[in-house]
């Protein structure tokens, strides 16, 4: 039986579903790259989102995943929480309204042996069906640089 | 078609599987509690396991859950990074050896609105099919306390 969404979340309700399409990433100190999305929101009846993103190369191998919450403490202010495989956590807070999530972080810390990361940005945008995000990071010693590109569209 | 593990993983091998079985938790600032719990390890061939845990009361609601991935930078050290739903994002380091894992947090951090949780230990003890672990964290002012503790057994 599927419980009724949390009534906090309500201002979420149009994330919740399976997203997929494509996206393209870049950074100073490697390769552009293309790849394949797939981005989950789910929720139990508690008052968060669960988060689940996997991206896959063109030809099909897995790449980068990510995993967490989406937490709303108000109606417009949002709070996230992420862990990624690479051996970072990462927690970002910023604002919601009709046309989408403006976040930054405000905690980025990794294991003894991660790779460094400061700062991270994200922008999600919605558009009916349509979520297109972009991230910008600095990391490894670069400043705030764009990353990440991506436009899905929601699984019937 | 299933990945094979990644070689560096060989010593988390025991760990893949979905896990099942129930726990009790207590603190100093609630009453003790019992819950029913089912974790899962999985992987895609790359140099990391994902986790994946929820809770439920006996009664079957919701409780905890919680997400992240186990990193293995030798054979006898582990990494863990977890994001939780109450807005909290918790790095564990420890040592890795036949037995089982001894973690203890090197990060512990939440969002605005999330309690103040500091430290957490966790040993994770591996018996053939059965799992047990237990967890003590200082949190909300409370020095580094025993609070969960659960018996788990491997799905067939």
């Amino acid at each position: 039986m599927t419980p009724q969404l949390h009534p906090g979340l309500e201002p979420l309700r149009q994330l919740l579903g399976t997203w997929s399409g494509t996206g393209r990433g870049e950074y100073p100190t490697i390769e552009p790259f293309e790849y394949v999305e797939s981005v989950t929101f789910s929720h139990v009846g508690k008052p968060f989102l669960a988060y689940a993103q996997k991206t896959r190369s063109p030809d099909g191998l897995p790449m980068h995943a990510e995993t967490g919450y989406w937490r709303l403490p108000s109606s417009d202010r949002v709070e996230v929480v992420i862990a990624h495989p690479f051996g970072i956590v990462e927690i970002l807070e910023g604002t919601l309204d009709d046309s989408g999530a403006r976040l930054r972080s405000t905690c980025v810390r990794g294991t003894s042996t991660a790779k460094s990361v400061t700062t991270t940005e994200r922008n999600f945008i919605l558009d009916g069906n349509v979520l297109r995000y972009d991230m910008r990071m600095a990391a490894v010693g670069q400043p705030l640089t764009h990353h990440l590109s991506a436009t899905l569209t929601r699984d019937p």
